[in-house]
């Protein structure tokens, strides 16, 4: 985030609650941050605010910015994209107008707020941040490896995009309502702007990765639980840098492999086959065994969006017989998420 | 390097001969800098200088920056590194006064030389340059795993700082001594003031961590070898992302162990022993296959500096009989570096 001042820990933390921006959208597979927000972190959402010709909403309250600053709005959060990832020339009008009604302003968009000159400018005028969750914290540490007290789960996958984390909110959810004392630590922007706080772990400098990761999870009470957000898969020949330096900072003592069963290649490199689940489990334990000995399986998250009912619910049966550990579909939840909750915290 | 331009052997143009700066420091492991361009570059360091504290010496004549200057110098180098890659609050004044002697500073730390006020005033006023050679081009795209033309060696380690920039060097010269065409592909700060050349590889934002190796060594001829400095190692808790990264980008044919027979933990991280040579090389076969499967180990270079001659001769053979591989300290040659030059080029 920019420009950050005080404490490492309270770099990164975002200011809420939050204005949902949903810029001029029609189409609402351009808002997928906005829903996530709207579904992941409804309580810190005060509402929803559009530029003329939006059409998209989420269901919360639409208020202008100085009406959601008046109900304890204190970001707006872009919770739109569209092609190319870039600020709408027609959104720039609200920004401002929400910068001048006591706003920060928050993206996880490829572009840097400050290099619209219109919004640099307003920052300025009004005192407003603009906050880009791309950009990690500066003065990470090298990690020292130093065991950190607490208890962690990472998620982690056969390769991108296939669930980790959403696996890592339902996980964080699940043990919530159990009444385990519980923070999700959150890794990618989405995440990050869900939690509140985090650090996108693949923009780390490579040498700092594992620093992040132990920055990301601190000591702890005993019986506390971190749930890590899991980016990229050990077996990705673009990412694995990415996944090991958040494997070895995590610590985890438990982690849970994501999976999509519909997917035969790594995501975009149609030469390497996806691994096995249980080479995700093999590699991951030994590798994950340097700094945490303890490092056991937890189980494995199926994402079965790709099946019907009866065949998810056969094929999450048959993987669990198979591999001797719970599977589950977190959307489906159901007694096959409670035994992998239950295998997680055991 | 800053506002790098042109194709990547173009990006470096280093003011020289050299002085070498040590620092405050008092263990030789952190002066790896300095002593690799008192060996290969020796032709190009007029001598070496410490701070106040300093026991470490490369064995150059040690000259105050007035000095020389006087004797050719036109830059101090910084020779040493501390955990973290930061400038000492104490080294400030010898830098401070090698610009007063006329000299420019080129550092390859992780923190910025004009980021220091008493540098960057120091070099407003003296008009000499701050050079931070540690800056990967830009545009470093996402690595695509497509099998590259060519031979690539790269040198791997049971840790940090135990001679695989000494090994690849001489490996580089030995194919070269041989009539083989070979590239030096260099991935730290010392190797690229070496070699004019080459990315630094923990600098790079883990995302692009593969495809910055990938970048390093392009296709090549079918007979020809890029012999790749290796970073780290698979097993150090704190740089093994980039260790994995680069490996996955290298797609090495061959690798070579490098290891230190008297560590036996971690540097700078003793609640972690230190991996065996086996376990090295049989993880990182089962890593280095994800991106090439022909991947060999093509021996071990053992770093024997600290045992006597008659030791260091028992213990090579020993440790080729033991492992069934060959085994030299590059630093020591004879007929154990040339069966091992063979048997990496076999």
């Amino acid at each position: 985030m920019n420009a950050p001042t005080g404490r490492l820990s309270d770099r990164l933390t975002l200011p809420q609650p939050y204005l949902l921006f949903l810029g001029d959208t029609t189409e609402p597979s351009y808002a997928k941050t906005a829903f996530g927000l709207a579904d992941w972190a409804a309580d810190r959402c005060v509402g929803e605010y559009g530029a003329e010709g939006c059409t998209v909403t989420t269901g919360l309250p639409r208020l202008a910015p100085a009406a959601a600053r008046a109900a304890g709005a204190r970001a707006l959060v872009i919770g739109v994209a569209n092609q190319g990832g870039v600020i709408g020339a027609n959104w720039v009008a609200a920004l401002v107008e929400a910068m001048e009604a006591g706003l920060d302003i928050v993206s996880g968009l490829h572009v840097r707020l400050g290099s619209i000159p219109a919004l640099a400018a307003a920052a300025r005028r009004t005192g407003q941040r603009l906050i880009d969750v791309r950009s990690p914290p500066p003065d990470i540490p090298v990690a020292n490896g130093r065991k950190r007290s607490g208890k962690r789960l990472l998620t982690v996958g056969t390769d991108c995009a296939l669930g980790k984390k959403y696996t890592a909110l339902a996980l964080h959810r699940a043990f919530a309502e159990r009444g385990v004392a519980v923070d999700f630590r959150a890794t990618g922007q989405t995440g990050i702007m869900i939690a509140g706080a985090g650090i996108p772990m693949d923009a780390v400098v490579s040498d700092f990765e594992a620093g992040a990761a132990e920055l990301l999870s601190p000591d702890a009470a005993a019986d506390h639980w971190d749930v890590i957000e899991g980016q990229g898969s050990i077996f990705n020949p673009a990412y694995a840098a990415v996944s090991l330096g958040l494997l070895h900072g995590s610590q985890p003592d438990v982690f849970v492999v994501c999976h999509d069963p519909s997917r035969t290649v790594i995501l975009g490199m149609e030469s390497f086959a996806l691994p096995s689940v249980e080479e995700v489990i093999d590699l991951t334990i030994r590798l994950g065994s340097r700094t945490n000995p303890a490092i056991r399986c937890g189980g494995v998250s199926l994402n079965t969006s790709s099946l019907g009912a009866g065949a998810a619910e056969a094929l999450i049966g048959a993987e669990s017989r198979r591999l001797g550990l719970p599977v589950a579909d977190p959307i489906r939840g159901g007694a096959a998420f409670a035994a992998l909750v239950d295998a997680c915290l055991a």
